[in-house]
C-alpha cells in the first residue's frame, strides 16, 4: 500500500541549521513490540496532522509486522528518549523491485518536533535501507497546500519530484512521488 | 502493493476488430474460491510471460481475498467458459483515496488468447469500478521493450501514460503509470 508519507510543519525551523548536531540525543529500536500500537497511535494523533483513518492505518502497519515478522514489508525505527518513544519511521521493500524501497512513514510526536528527530530517523533509514541492498528510495505525499512543508523537508534532504498524478487522493489533491538515489 | 499489470501479447491481433462482439460468450464470475489458487496458478504459468515470483504474487492475492474476505483490497473478476476457468482480472480500491481503483492484473490462458477476452474482462472490470464509485483507474506496467503490446493494449482502451518512474524495477526497467477516468 501506498500512502503519503508525513513531517510536521515544526520541524522545518530547524532546517536552516541542519548541520549542528541534535541536542537532544536518541536512540534506536527497531523491534516491533504490541505496545507499539498504542505508541504509534499516540505519536500520530498527537500531530493533529491526521485524520482518524490515517491514524487507523499507521496502527494496521504495526499490526501487519506483529502477525508476520520479519516476513513483513514494513521495517520501523523507533526513536527512544530516556525509554520514551517519541517518533518512528516505517519502510519497506517494494515487491517486484531489485532495490527499490517505499518510505511510508516518519512522524514524531507534537512534544518532540523541532528537535531533529525528523531528520534523524530520516537518516538512519535510509542508512539502513542502503545496507540492505536498496538504491532508490520513494514516497508519496500530497499536492494539497498543507503538505508544503511535508515536501520542502524531503526536497531539502534531496528527494526529487520524479511525477505527480493529478487528482489521485481526491479533485484537486494529487499525489507527488519522491525519489531519491541512495 | 503495486504490480504491473499484464496482457499478452496475442489478444493484440484483435485490436482493429475491437467493435465486433465476442465470438466466444463467456461467463462472469465474481465470488473466490479456494479452487482459484489453482486456476490462477495455471492461468499465469500458461502464459510463459511471468518469473516463478510473479506467479506466486499472483496466488497471494487470492490467498489475501480467502482470508479476508470482502474485507480485502483485492477483487476478482472470473471468466469462465463452459465451466473452464479461462482468465481473469484483479483490482480493487487504493486506501487513502476518494475515487481511485489499482487494476493489478488481467490474465488469459494462453489457450484462449486472440478471443478478445483481455478487453471483456477490462470491461467488466471498469464496469464493476464504475458502479462502486471509482472514478479514476490506475495500472502499473514496465518500460521494457517485452512490454510494448501491454502498453499498447492498455493506450488502445483509452489508459493514459502520466508518469514513468525511471530504474524504477530495476536498472533500465520503469515503471509506467497509466490512468484512465472512468
Amino acid at each position: 500500500m501506498r500512502w503519503p508519507c508525513q513531517e510536521q510543519d515544526d520541524q522545518m525551523t530547524d532546517l536552516d541549521t541542519d548541520t549542528k548536531p541534535s541536542l537532544f540525543p536518541v536512540s534506536f529500536r527497531y523491534q516491533v513490540l504490541p505496545e507499539d500500537r498504542q505508541h504509534v497511535r499516540e505519536i500520530v494523533e498527537s500531530t493533529g496532522f491526521f485524520s482518524a483513518a490515517e491514524v487507523d492505518v499507521a496502527v494496521e502497519l504495526v499490526d501487519e509486522r506483529l502477525a508476520k515478522g520479519e516476513a513483513s514489508s514494513y521495517y520501523f525505527v523507533f526513536a527512544e528518549l530516556d525509554g520514551r518513544t517519541v517518533g518512528y519511521s516505517c519502510y519497506g521493500p517494494i515487491p517486484a523491485t531489485v532495490a527499490s524501497y517505499d518510505l511510508y512513514w516518519i512522524v514524531v510526536d507534537r512534544d518532540c518536533q523541532g528537535r531533529k528527530y525528523g531528520r534523524i530517523l530520516l537518516e538512519e533509514s535510509e542508512r539502513l535501507i542502503r545496507a540492505a541492498g536498496g538504491r532508490r528510495l520513494y514516497l508519496d505525499t500530497s499536492s494539497r497546500p498543507q503538505y508544503q512543508p511535508t515536501r520542502a523537508f524531503y526536497e531539502h534532504f534531496q528527494f526529487r519530484c520524479e511525477a505527480v498524478l493529478e487528482d489521485f487522493y481526491a479533485p484537486n489533491d494529487g499525489k507527488v512521488i519522491y525519489v531519491k538515489v541512495l
